[in-house]
């Protein structure tokens, strides 16, 4: 059970003028199970992407980097479950062409109008020829209202699907903002996620496409982690249709503000979906480190504190032993750090007010901290850490879960 | 159960020429278990460390960093479990200064030939009478051949007592070597480790001392790490009495290749015993890192496989899901890294026979490699994995452990 996460309804989410989306069983993942997604696009749509820095990327991610050098036209994405098609070799990079020119095909596209997307085993080759043979049931199945079943064909070991969606009226016109995503473990993106997927109908050109990927996906997915594992194909892709007729070609239209704040908005929704869904998360942490002299040195310091096993057991156990948090900033890699400087407070809300208790300064527990209140904090399901390093002006936010017997279980079990 | 490790028996434990050791209950971790540790060295002796590298680190660490500042002249170590005395400001401070005078009293030494280490929960104050009064009851269990109850007496969450001895015959004098180590959580030292001390009867010059102290580390406590968390308190030191008569005045004594083998030997083992005993560990891993352009980059791939909690419960369940040993590589942080030049053998000692696969080549899966072959050595209780970068000649290893259900109960636990 994810913390606090429920799936919007079906018709909270908005369709996106000019997306179609269809599902269908490829018998990749298991049997009886929709583990194939088309997301077909109308033409004069465009797309722009950040991916994994994972060096030993997967063959999609690079094909997607192929297909998104030009101007970024798109008609298509194809994703499928169970087989992460990387370090897979050339093999692998042909069943990834492959598949492009399959669907490139069904819709009267061309090659590198499709972007391809894969999730699940590392190391395994993708059974292509059952991906194609269920293409046309995919595309038999294409309709604008399907984004609820997309978000459920990528899950993989997620236990709720992710989506989110957003309208906004602009000079009598609708924009809509609708986006999916999947990931549960294997989460630490580094400049994308385990793929997050936002479309718009707003029109944008190719230099604000891809400017507004990337500070989605800094402002969202950039942000998070699980477990500290950073993803061979991470993947985050914003497509914008141009399909309500209202298009935006520079930072200085009046409309891009509106637009801009929507697609980050999804796109952080979704980001904090995968972190409430973190397998075996029974929490949910903000973890929010200000007082730096500089954002690297502020985000340092969140991602020791949200990958260290033992704050994450802590947490699971709703044990105040808040002196791991200061052994995890004491060796996040700050070197002149001054441990004197240091304050950390920890938070929640409780009813409509947000509670928050200064647990520790000048190098030791704080005079006013009791135990009793630091406890009741650690009973919430979500709770804020907050530190300041009291060396600057500079901040960073990283959301994060806990470490329970069920992440161990889960990644034990993952391939039985 | 630690993976394959039993503390040795109390006469394999060779008594060193000038050192005795007492332990007393003190009360400080719980009732009936002694938690005060005394070792006395004879006039003469000198100890030189390396001091955790976190920047919260404990007031005794700072304190032992002050008094063997000097020429490491020392008469003392005194230890206590229970509370780590970090996190703790000028009180703590005041506590470890306290708690060396108390002991200098006792043997009529200064201050400074004194050193005092702590372990246990960080950010709660020392109760330094309780300390102070336990210290007569250590005194007057002082004896050369109390290694054993001293390696029970610091431990904390370890399951069993860390210890390892060599002796030595140089020109018809013997050298001992002997030491403790405790540590099963909190374990990735940098520059040294939660609690290791090797005394040897040997002279050593100080300038000889310090380096020894170094390379022992670099070789041992700096080649580990169960949960990838630095510790406040690691600590490692290394004491020479010279009360075997054998003294080591220049590295190019016939004898000093001999006593530093020994020694890093001896650092080595307790090192290993720290993994073995990791909480939660049914595996014990070495990550033996190749062909890397430095040493520094092969570290870091190993120390990125070694904290992947996705290949540690992978090796938990021995599923040989080794896709996300390729993952850990490819984000480890070498940014230029060619995925196509890396490859991975999985190996473990079968008998008398050491059988390693290769898995992975060429950016995918070995052609050569059979699952079953992968399944078979993922069994085992010790599993090597060998990984040529394919850029170099340097090379480094690390050890680790697995990632069980155990390591989450005892960290959601530790505290009641």
């Amino acid at each position: 059970m994810p913390v606090h996460y429920a799936t919007p309804a079906p018709d909270a989410l908005f369709p996106v003028t000019g997306v179609r989306l269809g599902t269908a069983e490829a018998g990749i993942r298991k049997l009886n199970r929709r583990d194939l997604t088309l997301i077909e696009f109308a033409p004069g749509s465009r797309a722009a992407g950040v991916f994994t820095q994972n060096r030993c990327c997967a063959a999609p991610v690079t094909l997607c980097r192929e297909h998104l050098a030009g101007d970024g036209s798109i008609r298509a994405l194809v994703i499928n479950t169970g087989i992460a098609n990387a370090a897979t070799g050339e093999q692998g990079m042909q069943a990834a062409r492959d598949t492009c020119a399959a669907v490139a095909k069904l819709l009267g596209c061309t090659v590198d109008e499709v972007l391809p997307f894969s999730t699940g085993v590392i190391l395994e080759h993708l059974p292509v020829d059952r991906l194609i043979a269920g293409l046309p049931a995919a595309f038999a199945d294409l309709a604008p209202d399907h984004w609820h079943a997309a978000a459920h064909a990528i899950m993989t070991t997620d236990t709720v699907a992710k989506a989110a969606s957003r309208r906004i009226a602009l000079d009598r016109k609708t924009i809509a903002v609708t986006g999916i995503s999947k990931g549960a473990g294997m989460i630490r993106p580094n400049m994308a996620t385990m793929l997050g997927f936002v479309a718009t109908d707003a029109g944008l050109s190719p230099a604000l496409l891809r400017q507004l990927a990337k500070d989605a996906a800094d402002a969202s997915f950039n942000c998070i982690t699980v477990d500290g594992d950073t993803s061979t194909n991470d993947s985050f892709v914003v497509i914008a249709t141009g399909a309500s007729g209202c298009l935006i070609d520079s930072a200085s239209s009046p409309h891009w503000p509106a637009v801009r704040d929507a697609v980050i908005g999804v796109a952080r929704e979704l980001a904090q979906a995968i972190v409430r869904d973190g397998e075996g998360a029974t929490k949910f942490i903000t973890l929010r480190v200000g007082g730096g002299a500089t954002v690297a040195e502020c985000r340092l310091v969140a991602y020791a504190i949200g990958h260290s096993p033992l704050v994450k057991t802590a947490f699971f156990a709703s044990d105040p032993n808040l002196g791991r948090i200061l052994a995890a900033i004491g060796y996040a890699g700050i070197a002149d750090l001054d441990a004197a400087g240091v304050r950390v407070w920890l938070g929640s809300q409780v009813g409509s007010e947000f509670e928050e208790v200064l647990v520790s300064e000048s190098g030791g527990r704080a005079e006013s901290y009791r135990e009793e209140a630091g406890a009741r904090i650690m009973q919430a399901a979500e709770i804020t850490v907050r530190v300041d390093l009291g060396r600057g002006a500079a901040e960073a936010v990283v959301w994060t879960c806990d470490l329970s017997y069920d992440y161990v279980k889960i990644n034990a079990d993952y391939r039985s």
